[in-house]
């Protein structure tokens, strides 16, 4: 069976989470007169989100990604010795909402949804990502999140009831994301994989994850050139 | 507070089922002989389908549309004492997929998107929804649906969860349909209200539904007429 349908991961993959949230940061700066630099405490921002999402997991009540942020946010503050106001933490928050995309994701997601389904699959709840898609005027069939399985990747649970929901089977369904994790969670579940390398992710000098040892793992750079490429088989 | 938030009915309000379904009747008489008028068999199937989701309702496991489509095809046609292959068959109930846009729906869907966020709410499921809105090129920002709430229109889970998921309470959200069921259901859990007159919904002579006694309903007989008024209070 050819792959019908690419979901694809958001933060890393298709918007440079880094650029967007520094850029909030220096906006509470210009307000408040707060000193940078801002790197560290962002890094460790997104750095304390996946353990966030595991303990959540195991709560009774699902909780959406704002909370889980604020939570997280408060910490990392705390532990880098700062304080900001309540007004500019929220704001800090809804930040995740209006992040740039990478220069080949706008365009690549049209060329893309020309001969696949096309949808997210992402941690960030269905709110979320519909403002961060407008944000950048992202096209996507589905905007699909972890949200609609009350659980967050990397659960198995969050692909299979993204691939129920537009009724593809596994072979039918690639997870195209910029990290192993998410890519070796899906390929678990039988989905196809493809690895975007984002070099700049985690920064300008950061370099790109290491492909993982996937079978059948495609490795590109944008994604004009998985556009370009031949069908997934 | 204004509406931020418009939900969409879709078979009848964006697109012409009617005149879908008839195509695809009038395939299988071409294909094999099968003599039509269809006209009686088609109202009747969908006359066969709010009654067949009520009773959805009560049954432990949801089923969705094309299920529940197959069960009311066999029905209406052993009704009419016609018989058609099963492939024939599954290919009718496919054929919601593959119906046509009103005239004013895909311009006028693209300039509410620019004022609103915009979503459909259908009875349709995910997978179905996003099959339609590419057949006809039409964009929305979310392509919601009951099955996300596991339910039918008109039961009320339906647009309150939807409305969960885009984040708006129901003084921020307006249904647009050309059905008094579903408008009175959705002012019934406190969203606005748009009625879309489409005349030729059962056909060229059918005329419009009357509208519904409902404190401020907005009445319309386009999309763009929608997206030309004043912003919906």
């Amino acid at each position: 069976m050819a792959v019908r349908a690419l979901f694809f991961d958001v933060f890393g993959t298709l918007v440079d989470w880094r650029t967007g949230i520094l850029t909030a940061f220096d906006a509470v700066s210009a307000r408040t007169g707060a000193p940078g630099p801002w790197e560290p405490i962002v890094d460790d921002w997104r750095r304390a989100y996946p353990p966030a999402m595991l303990a959540a997991r195991q709560e009774p009540v699902w909780r959406n990604l704002d909370d889980l942020q604020a939570v997280t946010l408060d910490d990392v503050l705390r532990r880098h010795d700062r304080g900001l106001s309540a007004e500019d933490r929220a704001d800090l928050v809804r930040a995740w909402r209006r992040l740039p995309a990478w220069p080949d994701t706008r365009e690549g997601l049209i060329a893309l949804r020309d001969r696949y389904l096309t949808a997210t699959l992402s941690n960030g709840h269905v709110a979320l990502m519909v403002d961060l898609l407008r944000y950048s005027d992202l096209r996507v069939d589905a905007a699909l999140s972890a949200e609609l399985a009350q659980s967050y990747k990397p659960d198995p649970t969050v692909y299979r009831t993204a691939m129920a929901l537009l009724e593809c089977s596994p072979d039918e369904a690639a997870m195209v994301a910029a990290h192993p994790d998410d890519l070796a969670a899906a390929a678990e579940v039988g989905m196809r994989t493809v690895l975007v390398r984002r070099p700049h992710e985690w920064g300008p000098d950061a370099g790109a994850a290491e492909p993982p040892d996937l079978a059948g793992l495609v490795v590109v750079d944008t994604l004009d050139e998985l556009a370009a490429a031949p069908p997934l088989p």
